[in-house]
């Protein structure tokens, strides 16, 4: 309903120059959708994963692997970016993509979440968030305005609205009134935003609460913008938790416009918010567990330093075509892990974000032949197969 | 005159898949060589820079990235493999070369300098070396027999005898004792060795003492190998007395075999003991410079943290042609490298690795082309000048 709402203002256009997002195919048997985003930097093919670059890579591998690994679309942390080179750096270098050498598209955060997951003393008022720097304690401030000030600095296709992420202990009188603020604080990023370059997504809070979601995705989407986010899921709740918030909470976006589930996540978790209608995602998973000997595999997770693998000559995923997986044995990636070796963690890394990008893939096309259904039923059947195998293994 | 005694002998062939070397011109000018080395997988151009991949992997960037870089030769450490993971499990994974998924020539030291610089509690005999694991202190031997047949397990092309490498502080006494064992460990090594897919190459040792230098040439080269080494060079002594001690040493070695130098060195180094006669090196400089933010440029070393270059859009080196200098700016360089990320010592590494190796291309053509007296000369003005501009701008 929040659809008709937008409808009756007749305002279901973007400007020239956004992001455009096209629906290709809705699938029959479930709430999947296969579309394409188009931006300035090229077309986006949804649903997609997201890798992270926080401080401007993604950890352990170049711009030229993730052409070959194919991701379209990566993702850059404000927060980290405005601490450390700092934005005006990255202006006078010629901006984020090009300070980086990534050439295709780009979507950063507002940095209202690490303000309040990392920073230190931080202080929230009606105007932003005050903080100290996780780096060096230095003073620093963000705003909504600042916040997209930033932002179109860095000059990413997609940008995020700066809000509130509260802990999901916080009670609910705080919940109401950080949901009030994050929708004034929307408000003002609109008012802020050029909307030259870089397109505006608002962000939907709400916690595990239904009523306070529907009532937030109303007031955020009450706005009219290129697209839409789920923020505040995956923060510690249980699995079964957060799928059945997105279940509840996807569909009460614009059908017509990306839904983006911020900070998510397993390849269990893609699959089912896929299945719930959501096209976009970001999570430092692959990357961090790459760094950590832990390897998302079609037979399920494999802990690369452990001694079943001293001597085994197989390939991490005997199903899998990517570089690490062609080339080397699992004895040999152990070895490297153990011995702490930079190349363990490039290689895991490129395997790892090789299985996520593949597995968007798979999802792609499972939805564009309309057995998408099927797909996730069978693909949730072994995980759990898969983790019931490997909690028995203990 | 070694040569002579060789040739006398009627012993200057190698077996048949050995190594074998091949003498493609003697530059007019200097003592200069242009060699082609004949291996089980296939030729090597000297003179030749080799890159050290001590535990298994060249630190920081796969066997990919090597080819790319048109790295002839790598080399594996002895010492370090048969701690980590040992070289049973090594022999169980079909061998060093398929372990590593490298499939071009590859040498092995024999594990004796790293005894010595690095084990804990070494205790040296007749017999050999016995000392503790600088990992985790457990007790491990190594002899002339043992390095031999460890070598032969990794399997090779080219492996090293088995030789004690003294502190150039030692007294003359312990010294002259050190190189009769020497000696007498390398007939040890060659009675060892099954000559049946890894060559064995004989180390003259003697410090800079160019008595001992030619007595222990003429012990070592009048033994018949496929090739042979200078070993204790660049071991602490000043730049110049090792130049000074390669230019009496290496034409002590045979003319007709591959003359290595070992540990060796900047890019000064490579040049000037090119010009006297060596046509193999190896050396950490530029991979572990590289993980500590030394690069080396057409201009002199480049020291990327430098706050001169947090806004230098120029890359590293505007004549390099590596894909670090083809992509990004020294501002991105730095702010990597500041962040502590992976990716810096990625990026680095490819381009130091690449100066290292088209240095020794230009090196060839030089020779090749009859002008390296005036290349070496140029290069070594050009060096000095860029060292006095770094002093003074110190």
């Amino acid at each position: 309903m929040v659809d008709e709402q937008r409808k009756e203002k007749g305002d279901t256009r973007v400007p020239p120059g956004l992001v455009r997002f096209e629906l290709l195919h809705e699938d029959t048997g479930t709430k999947a959708r296969r579309g394409r985003l188009h931006t300035p930097h090229g077309p986006i093919e949804t649903p997609i994963f997201m890798p992270v670059g926080t401080v401007g890579s993604v950890k352990g591998v170049g711009p030229d692997d993730l052409v070959n690994l194919d991701a379209q679309i990566i993702l850059g942390n404000t927060y980290h970016l405005m601490l450390r080179p700092g934005e005006p750096l990255i202006q006078e270098m010629g901006g984020l993509h090009r300070f980086i050498s990534w050439d295709r598209p780009m979507l950063t955060d507002s940095g209202g979440f690490q303000v309040f997951s990392l920073s230190e003393k931080r202080k929230i008022t009606e105007e932003g968030a005050a903080f100290q720097s996780h780096l060096d304690g230095s003073r620093h401030s963000l705003s909504p305005e600042r916040s997209i000030a930033i932002q179109e600095t860095l000059g990413a296709d997609v940008i995020m609205a700066f809000d509130e992420c509260p802990p999901s202990t916080e009670d609910r009188p705080y919940l109401e009134k950080s949901l009030a603020r994050t929708t004034r604080w929307l408000h003002r990023c609109v008012k802020a935003w050029s909307r030259e370059r870089s397109s505006l997504f608002g962000i939907v809070q709400g916690g595990l609460h239904e009523d306070l979601r529907k009532r937030h995705a109303e007031e955020i989407c009450a706005v009219d913008l290129p697209g839409y986010a789920l923020g505040g899921y995956s923060v510690g709740e249980a699995p079964e938790a957060m799928h059945a918030g997105v279940a509840y909470s996807a569909p009460l976006l614009p059908r017509d416009r990306p839904r983006y589930l911020m900070g998510v996540g397993t390849p269990l978790d893609l699959v089912t918010c896929v299945e719930q209608g959501v096209d976009m995602f970001d999570c430092v998973l692959p990357t961090r567990c790459a760094r950590n000997g832990l390897l998302f595999t079609s037979e399920g997770k494999l802990v690369i330093r452990n001694a079943a693998y001293a001597k085994d000559p197989r390939p991490v995923d005997p199903t899998c075509s990517c570089y690490t997986c062609r080339t080397f044995s699992r004895a040999y990636l152990r070895h490297l892990f153990a011995a702490g070796e930079i190349l363990a963690m490039r290689l895991n890394t490129l395997h790892n974000l090789h299985y996520f990008l593949t597995l968007m893939a798979d999802v792609r096309r499972a939805i564009s032949e309309d057995r998408f259904a099927s797909f996730a039923k069978d693909f949730r059947a072994r995980a759990h197969a898969q983790e019931a195998e490997r909690t028995r293994g203990r």
